[in-house]
């Protein structure tokens, strides 16, 4: 294990101590083992990239000065923040979308003394990020730009899982209402906001610098979180299962994604119709003749152009960015996931 | 209705056109209207008790100065958050219990078209509150008391329902878990916080009030709102359900209700067997056993007398608070309930 990263496991246990002891609740013993198992089961068991993001960031932005181990500690605090947040999207949506497994165990709802309280488990994660806030956080003069940026982050994360929600279940599977640009502000919304953009905007707070004279970074954010949405669809779909650590399921799961998308675009009507009656079904055979239909568009060699031609746009627009130690983040972030094979 | 129920109905429309024209979100024509029909099932349609006593506390503070109409706009939005709150954990909770029915229709959840989405639906309305404070507060010195208050009320509610859901819900059903303290202590979170101290707490900061200076208020609002549940729980089993409008069923769902804590305090070891062997089960006859003991342990005359004690002992705490506004807000509220039958 890194030291950056025991470092912020050791935040971990702080922060789950110092919530275990929050005097605005009085717990039960039986209430402090819940919460403290919850949070064992589902926050630090990921990657923890976009925690980690957090302290990466702002290590470079302070490239060169010294950085207190209050510093560090503060931002790896904002780093568990968004590792809180994940896991509760993460709770509730295994919830909604009736999963089985997440990370490689049962997800936390499929746990036999669970069951239906998870749902509660979700809020009070969500609940535990203001409190993080307030006890680290309050009296620093960008406390209350802290609390607007994860209030805003996870309204656009909500709405965009919202409007997933409502195309993938609501009413008869249709793939006339799938589009690039529904499928751009699905991923905008769902994951490059809180996946891309927060870790980045935490990281920018700390350092002093206000949100506003940074819209320029939240753009490419979120077009880099486009990107790495779009490989994830496609690795769904092509990727090594040995190496992603699970066999994809977009296809009988209807699901809006990028290469769904993609070969609509470039179907013929012959084409379209065979994609309508295939795509959605747990039938292997429908499976297969939409994988072949994928072969024969092309979709690796449209992928493979897309990924090089996001990458030249998002080194052009980081280099016209003003600020060295920014292009350097920014740079840092792209290197991360460019041409991941997982 | 009333002049004031029908203002705080305009200003419901204000707020939900705002919320489906926010910048910060790119709706689609589908999810605008989802969300309008969501915020119309659930939000507006309960008795508004706690977003109208926003403005009734806010007035009694004032009294006898002039209120401009954006101030009375503030009061009924702060009003509103407190609706949105309840309505974001009315849908959980009822997706959690498996209720049937809320407000006399269908729980939102178990509308066909709805179905799982509704857990998001309940997030949307949580990050609907922010949404609304950052439009109509930011800027307000109180602003970030305002968020404060907020995150730690919802905290506290989140928390109470745990210990109700693990009580409940967790391993065998088992009285020996029950007691006056824990019922206290679901009660005091789950619901005198975000009930009674919240709106009240609004009113104060919208007035210019620093909530540290009213550490006694939030002690004697929350005495008021663990009155509140005891008469909750003793109408649940001894209330005329055409007056109720609703047939209470605590008994067999085995709730830590104040009249089986009561029942079990008082009980011999013969009466307990009863009530172990009898609690929590459907069959009717068991429910006849149950309140036939209560019946034999006099649990009507005990809570009336428990009620004229809370009422003596509020009143008493109320007239010893130095400010007489304040009493006034204390006061009409404690009428509001007081020997209420429903």
């Amino acid at each position: 294990m890194s030291e950056l990263k025991a470092k912020f496991l050791e935040v971990y246990s702080v922060l789950k101590s110092e919530l275990l002891n929050d005097h605005a609740f009085e717990f039960t013993d039986d209430s402090r083992q819940w919460v403290e198992r919850m949070l064992d089961y589902n926050v630090p068991g990921g990657k923890l990239n976009r925690g980690l993001s957090v302290i990466d960031s702002y290590k470079l932005l302070k490239e060169g000065r010294e950085l207190t181990s209050e510093k560090i500690f503060l931002a790896c605090a904002l780093g568990w923040c968004i590792e809180w947040l994940q896991a509760y999207f993460l709770i509730l949506d295994d919830i909604m979308d009736g999963s089985q497994t997440r990370r490689g165990q049962p997800c936390w709802f499929r746990l036999p003394k669970v069951g239906m309280i998870a749902v509660n488990d979700g809020l009070i994660l969500r609940n535990h990020i203001p409190r993080i806030l307030k006890r680290h956080f309050k009296g620093k003069p960008y406390y209350v730009d802290l609390l607007d940026l994860f209030n805003e982050v996870e309204f656009q994360t909500a709405s965009g899982q919202m409007i997933d929600l409502i195309t993938t279940h609501v009413g008869e599977k249709d793939l006339s209402k799938y589009s690039l640009s529904l499928h751009q502000r699905i991923v905008q919304y769902k994951t490059a906001y809180y996946s891309f953009y927060l870790p980045v905007a935490c990281a920018l707070l700390i350092s002093g610098e206000n949100l506003e004279n940074h819209l320029l970074v939240k753009e490419i954010l979120v077009e880099m979180g486009t990107y790495f949405q779009v490989q994830d669809d496609y690795l769904d779909c092509f990727g090594d299962p040995s190496v992603i650590g699970k066999i994809g399921t977009d296809i009988q799961d209807f699901k809006c994604s990028w290469v769904v998308v993609k070969a609509l675009e470039l179907s013929n009507e012959d084409q379209k119709k065979l994609l309508y009656e295939n795509y959605g079904k747990e039938d292997p055979a429908c499976v297969a003749k939409v994988k072949e239909l994928y072969h024969d568009l092309k979709i690796k060699d449209i992928f493979l152009e897309y990924e090089s031609k996001s990458y030249q746009k998002l080194i052009k627009d980081i280099e016209a960015h003003p600020s060295a130690p920014v292009q350097s983040v920014l740079k840092s972030f792209l290197a991360k996931i460019y041409q991941r094979q997982k």
